[in-house]
């Protein structure tokens, strides 16, 4: 918590190359009731995966020691950030005294090159869920898993279920239940297609073939680490 | 659509003080499929209303005369897009020829203040959606209304059923399926909160009574304009 308040410190971790939505769907979750620190290793402008220029706040040092939340997202450039060792010494350090260490998609694996999830069952974005094995992690089917004090989100959208729980772990049910209809999130998707269970099989094989580059790299990436 | 490609090309206009979810949610779901401009009136940093930081790629004056989809998303600032000729005369003029006219959260009141919402029903935040009445608009209850060519979302969360509905209406249901499966949207909120008649009374009351002095801004512009 922060010192003069009760409200939560939370670091969310940015980097080039992650998806906006992973990082965004938690950050309005959680924005009014925690006090947000938008990290990274400069506060240059970067893009997201698809191009989107935003732009971090506080560098990783000056991140406070002892978080509440260190949140990590995924994206296309997860398997850089895997690379980074500035990234995986500050989320190593940062991870071993925050009260909840949490991702969003394929910001698990990033997690896992860090050392944080050995031994963990943790969730992934379903078509990389498999190589959290590669970290020692047990990969586990949910949207949102909890083991201990890691809280690991499935792909993408998933990130706004995780920040709800998150923050009715924090803060309570009423927190999370007032969040949820400041931001109208009454979901109601035109079909059932957001699972791999439920969407046609030609779009898995689709989504899986598109991902298949990014999940090689994410193997040789652990296989030389 | 572009003129080498039939990929549609999106305007979705960005100003200081709007909500990312709203902007991020409908971006996520379309970059993919289209060609998406992020617009405003200069290509400064701008912060949204929770203070991330962020910037447009494309001017206002730059953005293809006629648009598929012509965005414009909610939040604080709103009040300020309403205000802005600009903004005002951009929306008119590119409403007019745009094959959709679309928004999301108190969006749609900009819309309306730019004259291309009367006598058409339109969605809105659930705590704003009435004062559409003052644009000569017609409140409409629905996560995603679709009149004609005008198709307006709820708040905020809204944005991801609204751009997946728009997805299947321009590029077909299994773009839109596809797309589900890729944002793995496969919602699980973990309360049934997210409307005014799910919520509880006071939860309503509470998020009614800070919306206050936004809606009363509202009126002002509205009964000057």
């Amino acid at each position: 918590m922060s010192a003069a308040t009760d409200r939560p410190t939370v670091a969310m971790l940015m980097y080039p190359g992650m998806t906006m939505l992973d990082l965004i769907g938690p950050y309005e979750v959680l924005n009014k009731m925690t006090d947000v620190h938008l990290v990274a290793a400069d506060l240059n402008e970067m893009v997201s995966d698809a191009g989107f220029p935003c732009r971090p706040t506080t560098l990783l040092a000056e991140t406070p020691t002892a978080v509440d939340v260190l949140f990590v997202p995924g994206g296309d450039g997860s398997v850089d950030a895997m690379q980074n060792p500035e990234i995986l010494d500050y989320l190593a350090d940062r991870g071993a005294r925050a009260r909840y260490v949490t991702s969003v998609c394929t910001g698990s694996l990033v997690l896992g090159a860090a050392g944080l999830l050995r031994g963990y069952k943790a969730s992934s974005y379903w078509a990389s869920r498999h190589l959290l094995t590669l970290f020692g992690a047990v990969p586990t089917d949910g949207r949102v898993v909890m083991d201990r004090n890691r809280i690991t989100a499935g792909g993408v959208t998933a990130g706004i279920d995780f920040a709800l729980a998150l923050l009715a772990e924090m803060l309570g049910e009423d927190a999370a239940m007032l969040t949820q209809l400041r931001l109208e999130y009454d979901p109601a998707p035109p079909y059932n297609s957001g699972s791999p269970t439920t969407a046609s099989q030609s779009a898995v094989q689709l989504v899986r073939s598109n991902l298949e580059p990014f999940n090689r790299q994410v193997e040789t990436v652990a296989s030389v680490s």
